[in-house]
């Protein structure tokens, strides 16, 4: 039976699905990587344990970042580690900064503890930091100031390496830590690394990333990298919460690098998802040039795209379901409310086709929804 | 070199854990379930899903308690589902209750979240109902009441079918919701069951369970059956948080079950931890008859003993340590304080001769203390 979004047997194309391409799994790896973890640790993976994780995937992590591995808190993907330090920092009566927009799940969980969530308007590249300074001046001091530098979501800009040096000097004159997410920066399809928050700061950062997009999001396994006065407090939190994350699957995560396969992974993702995104920027400079303007990143997941005149969300997104395409509401990504220019264009998991046809439709229903 | 717990070349014998015996897990099967579930499924388990879990797990949890798939969440361990019940239905000014004594893990879930944790005291055949039922009289009503009705932990004891029956009636005239949480349940060396307050009340009753006690602790995979009213807050609360437990250690447990080996590892466990359960209570009845007084339960984990004198608790862990024995401190279990006199015995993890001589260290301490 068609879903009230497919048209006339057209299957809706997904713009909302900020997820990695299945045809990326690498299955057969994964189950080999299973059988060898089980194999030669099945007593410890399969018991309770420290909840600071697997120790060798953890010393891994830690070798990678020049810590002890006794700051490396492994958990069950980095959301649920973002809720840790949202829980253990945060509460009423604090506030914290995020990039507006920024990443809809974790300003919920940063407001979930009843904290105050404020946006620092993102430019081109990074956040307005003349906008932050004032801010700081005026005694408004966050706790912490959650940043996605590299290929941010939703919108795919990537935060420039004078504003990175800016934000670690603000966070270190006044007082603020930083959490660091960066599930994208190993997908870089052009171009060379900026250097992490954490290696510009790494006392005031909480690093924090995952193979969620590097091998595979069902595996839940995540990292922080914690600031040392912080340490005991999150371990605590995250043992309190859930006693230990899947030593099993951390087990497995750790046997595919060791493999040596996670690399090679990593080059076979950026030569399906660089076209992807080629195909993304080369649809909208064809459809969009009149109606949006938008980021051009060199990597990640997104591209996020505002409306020249903004429409009203509700009728854009029952207007796309019309033409067979499914849109995120852009306004859950602005702490401070607005979004209703913007538009969050995920390119990883559909092919460069349905991307020009996804774009394509978008375009019509802009004009149309404007005219 | 030795711990400081190490005397005299003798490892120490760990009466903390609450864990599985590792010889129990059954890692080649479980290898041969990962394969399956990897090629059978490794697009959906590799890859982000709905919240509530892997469809055919919760089929099958859903036909054992009689409800519609869509009323089981899947989570990662059982105690992360109860931070979510206690963030969805609790906060500051609510109250809870709990046996006292209770898990102490899930005392600090229900506290952490800002509410009142009351502990109604455990009698041999459950919480004192007639107290329960005066505290409800006079007002004191709590949101929930959370309670492990088989082989209770930390104390062993067995919920009476007359006491079930008087706490599900209770909720319905005081309206408050139970959480019934019952890993323990299927681990019966003797006798046979009694309804879970679930059956007994399902409109009432979130009932919570885990594969950990069953299969592994490390697989994290548990699951609650929800009260229709908190379905979709609870589901929310899980996608808010994690956005979706493992699903490929979901399909590993469903494969095991597929396969037909649950029931027989099941019954190994059983012809593995009777003869310890046994040794236990032979070791305490040698050992401890002048001193104290204890459970004598017909499953789970754990023998809950009561000091016929209390001992100050840091002397006696500490007086332990010496002799070679490690004790959990029985006072987290106390909701209300108290505990100095309350020792959990934990014997799965034990051999039959390590708990025997735990028991004689044990009886030694004790008579030394009270001298």
């Amino acid at each position: 039976m068609p879903t009230p979004s497919m048209i006339a047997g057209r299957p809706p194309i997904r713009l909302t699905r900020g997820v990695p391409a299945v045809e990326s799994f690498p299955i057969a790896q994964l189950s080999e990587c299973a059988q060898v973890a089980l194999a030669e640790h099945g007593p410890t993976v399969l018991q309770y344990g420290p909840a600071r994780g697997f120790q060798p995937l953890r010393g891994l992590i830690a070798a990678e970042h020049g810590v002890s591995d006794t700051a490396v808190l492994l958990g069950h993907g980095s959301l649920l580690l973002q809720d840790f330090c949202a829980r253990a920092l945060l509460g009423p009566g604090k506030l914290a900064y995020v990039e507006e927009p920024s990443y809809d799940r974790a300003v919920t969980v940063l407001r979930r503890v009843g904290a105050q969530v404020a946006g620092i308007p993102l430019q081109s590249d990074g956040p307005d930091v003349e906008l932050l300074e004032r801010r700081l001046r005026q005694g408004e001091r966050p706790t912490l100031f959650y940043i996605i530098p590299d290929f941010q979501n939703p919108s795919g800009t990537l935060l420039s390496l004078a504003k990175r040096q800016r934000i670690v000097a603000l966070a270190a004159e006044y007082d603020f830590w930083i959490i660091e997410d960066a599930p994208y920066r190993k997908l870089r399809y052009r171009r060379t690394d900026l250097p992490t928050l954490f290696q510009l700061s790494p006392e005031r950062v909480f690093a924090m990333s995952s193979y969620s997009k590097l091998i595979s999001p069902g595996l839940r396994v995540g990292y922080v990298v914690i600031p040392e006065p912080h340490v005991g407090q999150l371990v605590q939190m995250a043992e309190a919460t859930y006693i230990n994350a899947s030593y099993l699957n951390q087990a497995i995560v750790y046997q595919f690098i060791q493999n040596g396969w996670l690399e090679p992974n990593i080059a076979s993702l950026k030569a399906l998802y660089a076209p992807r995104l080629d195909a993304m920027l080369a649809a909208l400079d064809e459809q969009m040039a009149d109606l949006a303007s938008w980021v051009r990143p060199d990597g990640g997941f997104f591209i996020g795209m505002t409306l020249n005149k903004p429409i009203a969300v509700e009728a854009l997104l029952a207007e796309a379901r019309n033409a067979g395409l499914e849109l995120t509401d852009g306004r859950g990504f602005f702490a401070n409310g607005g979004g209703d220019a913007f538009v969050r264009l995920p390119f990883c998991a559909l092919t460069p086709a349905e991307i020009h046809e996804g774009v394509r439709r978008l375009a019509g229903v802009i004009r149309e929804l404007q005219s």
